[in-house]
């Protein structure tokens, strides 16, 4: 069972050995430790009440926030209300077994290496209200700064760009960030990004604007985590992925002509780097579930490919 | 023995099981496959001739470029005038036995961890011509994009920041690499960059601009670094970071400033987390060394506190 906390709605699923999903459940995330404590255990007694079970399988919780390494606690999720909270002991006591406990961009890394075997590695780009990233390798999910995702949404490429929260200009998260995105844009909307891309292509100049500088910052973050780091693709992932390729195209167009000038850039392909997660897997909770199935949660998961050939490895896959 | 191949010299020693220096030799690099190859060759015999040995220990070799994994060949190495060779077994029909090879950064990284035994993880930041990085952590030496260091240089962090001659306009390596600092401020000499610093201390406009650049790119190059990975530290080496503490003090005045109005970023005390290599150690040579420690090239090095520890680990170590 994969349980993603998100910072409004929780998506628990139950998924079978294949990875494939069998029920799924949502319900408020709450605020503050004990309400989100209680909602994500309601979450499973939901799931295990459609399933006909009375004591479910192993389960696996992402969260936003740094887990503390091998601990269960969480730490600075600020948009829960939560400072730092046991949330596995908490857990533990309302379901009778210990969950796992980890990042949730890092959790829908995982998902979506599970859902996307071809790729020997990739950088899962989290473009939420924030913006972050996890790479998973053969090795698994590789580790991360201090139990988060990489935070390259403070990272600056532009001084003269929008000003961020955190004090800086241009940083790829106030290009980029569906936070961002929607202070700048001003107008209350479910997804604040899709009325800006809309907008744009009415011809709205400062709309027009936002856009240039979503598709900017997503392709900086791209050329950035391909450079840095040893992935063969970067997935985009988050609310402002929801864009598909009206999001996708202009980014791989930048990097296509950001690299116009180099012999090396080009040699990359950067723009054939990028994709997404098929359809509107859920990504976060899939990976949750498959963070479960470890014993020990601090050894890399197994190679998620043999999810797409459930016959060779069958017998060594439980319920989840 | 450890050889590290640079751009105009090779720096070749032999390091005893402590890893304490016993013996070094320079040579001219050469250019191309068989010049570089017989200078190579041409440093151990000197060195096993110091050494008093016909046939010396394993040989491990730091060569700029991009090393095909397990395989002993570089490729792309521009300025030795090597596109693709086999540079292990080359050598090794030369020397009678056949070295590793590794790109010169993740040595020169393996290097500044043997002499940093209090970090438990560092990214080395080469700040040479161009600019690039590789990180060490407990696992060792972590794996790279596609056998060479972290080409971090060509991220843009200033669109109107001086042009690259990757046709990008302030990436890293166009604000702080040496190669771009020699050619804005013109004037042949054996270290440019230092020049620079001298005439800005002396008030030169010109060079006052440059300076601020190289500061505020090893500051992003650093922020980039620690965000995205998961360091202890960042070690500066390399042509630029000969300059010391003149550059380190202003990079951390920046980095410190460019935290003031965020939480998050003054929480991860970026100031504190940029350091250099001990005084001119050859950590490039040490690290070659190192590699030629490893029993299987592919495993992870061993820790290398081991090193500043001798006695716990004395009969593992052989000579090298």
């Amino acid at each position: 069972m994969g349980v993603d906390v998100g910072g409004t709605k929780i998506l628990a699923i139950a998924v079978d050995e294949e990875g494939t999903e069998i029920a799924r459940v949502r319900r408020p995330t709450g605020w503050g430790p004990d309400a989100v404590g209680d909602e994500i255990a309601r979450a499973v007694a939901e799931l295990e009440s459609v399933l006909g079970v009375v004591l479910g399988p192993p389960v696996g919780i992402g969260i936003p926030g740094q887990i503390v390494p091998d601990t269960g606690v969480v730490e600075h999720a600020v948009n829960l209300g939560i400072e730092r909270f046991g949330l596995a002991d908490a857990v533990a006591a309302r379901i009778g077994r210990r969950p796992v406990v980890d990042n949730d961009v890092r959790a829908a890394a995982l998902g979506a290496a599970a859902l996307l075997p071809d790729l020997f590695s990739l950088a899962y780009l989290n473009l939420g209200t924030g913006i972050a990233a996890a790479v998973v390798d053969e090795t698994g999910l590789r580790r991360g700064p201090r139990g988060a995702a990489g935070e390259i949404g403070h990272l600056s490429v532009d001084p003269a760009g929008p000003p961020c929260r955190c004090g800086q200009r241009g940083c790829i998260e106030s290009l980029a960030g569906g936070g961002s995105v929607a202070e700048r844009w001003g107008m209350p909307a479910e997804l604040p990004v899709l009325d800006v891309f809309d907008a744009a292509d009415a011809g709205i100049g400062a709309a027009a604007r936002i856009r240039a500088d979503v598709v900017r910052g997503v392709a900086a973050a791209v050329q950035l985590l391909i450079l840095s780091a040893d992935v063969d693709a970067v997935v985009l992932g988050g609310g402002v992925a929801a864009l598909g390729d009206r999001l996708a195209v202009p980014v791989r167009e930048r990097l296509r002509a950001t690299a116009t000038g180099s012999p090396f850039l080009r040699s990359l392909r950067l723009e054939e780097r990028v994709t997404a997660v098929p359809g509107r897997a859920p990504v976060g909770a899939l990976g949750a579930a498959l963070l479960a199935r470890t014993a020990h949660p601090a050894a890399p998961p197994t190679r998620l490919a043999p999810l797409a050939n459930p016959s060779s490895t069958r017998e060594s896959i439980g319920h989840s």
